[in-house]
């Protein structure tokens, strides 16, 4: 088992310094590009879906969905939401790599994009550890899933900028204790901005999409 | 990259004659194995609390749960829950293995047990690669992750056993639509056996328990 180590070290650092020439390539064209994490189904795609719609009118929006296998749902819902979409299909892969992206950027006609929404593989584990060339990681969690999640994924939780807390709707349905979530979150991460949201409402997205934009201005 | 191919399936292979071994050892003991799978926070440690807290007058239950860090919350739930339990820290994978599983029923008084149930690691693409020596891959969805998952995760939904559909309860409150959820979890695995539940309410659990105290005789 030892001789797989230098192997993942080796690869890891390839990613890295892709990863930097996708971030030279963003800055070069003034493109703000955010990773979003999550667990699956925590609302990743919903939140694409009403930050397009909301900024589209302003600026060109491009969008990089990573998938497990062939079936493009979610980058057909990028697309009809007004967003220039690719799928990527990672093979199995949990998680995007740094060259998956940069390739990805390639089939995008970059003019008049401003933002770039990367929505990683639905994991809570290892995406973190892979850098993609964003200029910020995007958690997205959600209160069906438990207050417990930040105790329970601390090197997620500890290397996001944003937090967003999704299906807040839910919460008079579920166990879900807000102060204990957030102790946790703000323990691992202190400061941490966070939005909490229902992309099914549309409750507080105007916040998040207010905070997007002044990082577009 | 094309080395890294033998690597993993070499791996992999070595993986399936530990999970052999374990099942040797479990069969030679009459224990029966449950291969729990879900995305985080869908419900596994709920459910692991309601099957022992029902089963465990009929039988010792072992409990081995896998977790990417050392916090051993799922762990200590379980042992209050009356299993003998087991924390296994994957070291940031996003998976059990053979040899994890392996490691950690050496360390379980296996004296009166009749049934083994190994929490997996929360997450629906990588687990469902590598075999542990269980009778049965169980698969715990949830209804706010939404009715898309069948469709976006066809391994996962392919390669199981048994399903329970969780927090049932939350089903007015969404957009799930159990119709088109079921057709999806059909088209890739007719006949799965299926148990709408919700660890919440207690609903629909009694039907859970029977089929595997029956499993159990």
């Amino acid at each position: 088992m030892t001789t797989r180590i230098p192997v993942v070290e080796k690869v890891l650092s390839a990613n890295d310094s892709i990863a930097a020439q996708t971030r030279a390539l963003l800055d070069s064209r003034r493109i703000l590009a955010l990773n979003l994490m999550a667990s699956p189904g925590a609302g990743k795609t919903s939140l694409v879906e009403r930050t397009v719609a909301a900024l589209k009118p302003d600026c060109g929006v491009a969008m990089i969905n990573g998938d497990t296998s062939e079936a493009a749902f979610d980058a057909e819902r990028s697309q009809r939401a007004g967003a220039r979409s690719v799928h990527v299909n990672t093979g199995g892969k949990c998680h995007l790599e740094a060259a998956m992206v940069r390739d990805a950027l390639g089939l995008i006609d970059l003019d008049g994009v401003r933002l770039l929404l990367i929505e990683n593989v639905g994991n809570l584990v290892c995406p973190s550890s892979w850098s993609l060339g964003a200029h910020l990681n995007v958690l997205v969690a959600s209160v069906p899933e438990g207050d417990d999640k930040p105790y329970k994924y601390p090197k997620m939780y500890s290397g996001v900028g944003v937090l967003l807390v999704n299906k807040i709707d839910l919460i008079p349905y579920t166990d879900f204790r807000l102060d204990y979530f957030t102790r946790g979150v703000q323990t691992l991460n202190p400061g941490l901005v966070t939005f909490p949201v229902s992309c099914r409402s549309g409750e507080g997205l105007d916040a998040w999409v207010a905070w997007v934009r002044a990082r577009l201005a």
